[in-house]
């Protein structure tokens, strides 16, 4: 089916693993069986949930699964980032292996991205890669971490340190999962897609400015048409730049220096990953005015942008030292430099390597520090 | 470099990762920092070796790597299959961590297959993939683990059910590091060899058996293009089917069903995996017998092959039911059949998923059951 036929289709990402399709409507979760066939999968579904979408949501996948003869077992994981360990996969190895997952099933999450990062490395490394299909359940899984391939886990030392690139057969994302989520995990989702408009859509960013209230309230039609725009901008970056070996793929990463910083220094328990990044983009936002990349006027309208969809942008009282040693060990440091990604204008972002720390320093002193 | 002009390349590998040399030959451990370049590595190296290798061989690879200007760390792990667990595994990211690891920098692994499993499961994972050098300092890592990709760890259940697929990006194999490995883990390296002659090149076989003496003692040159040979029969497999979706490569599993079967029931402590492949081979080579794709002569041959490079055919007192019991759980099992790779000719081999219960039964009992 091509996009044109098929309204609910954001996008079918190219990948060197193959092709999938990224299927973004409301009530959508009946497709699932129909959607499995497509994708060339046959055998068990080993679906793994997210424990706070235990009974409703996994009973629904289960028994749709059930219902076109798909056999179907069921797992489920603590919530939360603290359970994204070793220890955790460990776990879920040993539940494949009681059941005898063969190399012709498949591993679905139904979750956040917490969950669809676990079980897309277990999907990964379960006898050297098994195939995997996403239904993820919040809207920063939905625009952002449902994409791409990037699975992973955490070590005490650092964020998804430990990891596999490792694409999804299928994405399928229901509006109606949203409608349970707490309000301030809809907040945090939104924060990806006002990133994806800020250094890339210059227009999605201002549909999202004009349709605020709509987007906030969820409205169906609106709601499903920006996600999938969303979708498709992300699609499109991860199919030119699979392993992120290129720059495009890196410019996704605007916000996430500082946001990732933030998170690991309050031990992944005080801000939401999109809070965080949306912090992280009034960091990065102020070093592109102080390198004289962009206007104090479109710093501006990003803070106004985030501050509109409930998203922080600044947190003082951190420790500024800690968190420019945390940028450091980022996985994209090359060299030891730290890339900094910066905005340059209204949808479009650059890559600098030569920030002086200086200006980090005291731009950080600023907004977050100490 | 074409194979033509340098008498070392065994072969190189074709992957959708990219291509990589196999270098085989005496005294070649001189060539490391040249070949790392030609890979396209730079960075620094993350040594990890066995422990059995420290200090000799294990320094001169540091050695000859800093006098090159590569900055090297060290990190030994236990020796044996016992150590390849998801918690050595824990603790070589924990060392990765502490030395900040980056995307640029190369694993290098100096061991054997155990080894070369786990720093390339390693390098799979860590940052989601970097750079990975093999130096196998068995035959059975030279002939066999080194190459295609595999990497894996142990789960209690099962050998190697944890892994992925990461292809080095080199392999060098200097025949001088196998002057110091005990006899028994030598003996059990031909058994690969032997394999490959016996499934896919009978010529190679009979140069093995007319060479034996020469072989058993090592001695140089024909032990050299013996070994190349017998790599390049198993890059040529790995090339055209790099992830075991097609049988090609599947057929490289003869004698692997029961072999991995006697390992697990005898905790991988009574049997070298050589050995194991061996017996495996035994059984797979009557079975080819009952159902009449081979003759009683081949099937003599093989055992007298085997016998001759020190191999065992049998292992009488182990448990039937276990073994047949453990075949199902194998990776390689679709849709609850066991894949059955038999011979049907001197240097052929195929693929059954039909043998009766009753035939693998009674031959299990004959050879190696109670």
């Amino acid at each position: 089916m091509s996009p044109g036929t098929d309204p609910n289709l954001a996008a079918v990402v190219e990948t060197t693993q193959g092709a999938y399709r990224v299927v973004v409507g409301q009530n959508i979760l009946t497709m699932l069986p129909d959607e499995f066939s497509t994708a060339g999968l046959s055998g068990r579904a080993f679906l793994i949930a997210d424990e706070a979408l235990f009974p409703v949501a996994v009973r629904t996948v289960q028994e749709t699964l059930e219902a076109a003869g798909i056999v179907t077992h069921v797992m489920t994981l603590p919530s939360g980032e603290q359970a994204k360990t070793l220890e955790t996969m460990s776990h879920i190895y040993d539940w494949l292996a009681s059941l005898r997952g063969e190399r012709g099933d498949t591993l679905i999450s139904l979750g956040g991205g917490v969950t669809g990062d676990m079980v897309g490395f277990a999907a990964a490394t379960w006898l050297r890669g098994v195939a995997f299909i996403q239904i993820p359940t919040t809207l920063a899984a939905m625009v952002d971490a449902s994409l791409g391939g990037k699975t992973a886990i955490n070590l005490k030392t650092g964020k998804n340190l430990v990891g596999a690139f490792h694409q999804p057969r299928l994405v399928l994302s229901d509006l109606d999962l949203l409608k349970t989520l707490p309000e301030r995990e809809l907040r945090s989702g939104w924060a990806e897609a006002i990133k994806h408009g800020l250094i890339l859509d210059h227009k999605l960013l201002e549909d999202m400015e004009a349709n605020s209230d709509s987007l906030i309230a969820l409205e169906g039609d609106t709601t499903a048409e920006i996600i999938r725009r969303s979708v498709a901008i992300k699609a499109k970056v991860v199919s030119a730049d699979e392993f992120e070996r290129g720059d495009s793929r890196i410019l996704l990463n605007y916000g996430h220096t500082i946001g990732h910083a933030i998170e690991a220094s309050t031990a992944y328990g005080t801000f939401l990953h999109g809070e965080a990044v949306a912090i992280g983009m009034g960091v990065a936002g102020r070093i592109s005015v102080e390198l004289g990349l962009i206007s104090e006027e479109l710093l501006e309208r990003q803070e106004a942008t985030l501050k509109r969809f409930g998203l922080p942008t600044r947190a003082p009282g951190l420790d500024t030292d800690e968190l420019i040693e945390r940028t450091k060990s980022d996985k994209k440091s090359r060299g030891g430099a730290v890339q900094w990604v910066l905005l340059d204008g209204p949808g479009h972002a650059t890559i600098r390597r030569d920030v002086p720390e200086l200006v980090v320093r005291t731009t950080v002193d600023g907004l977050v520090g100490v």
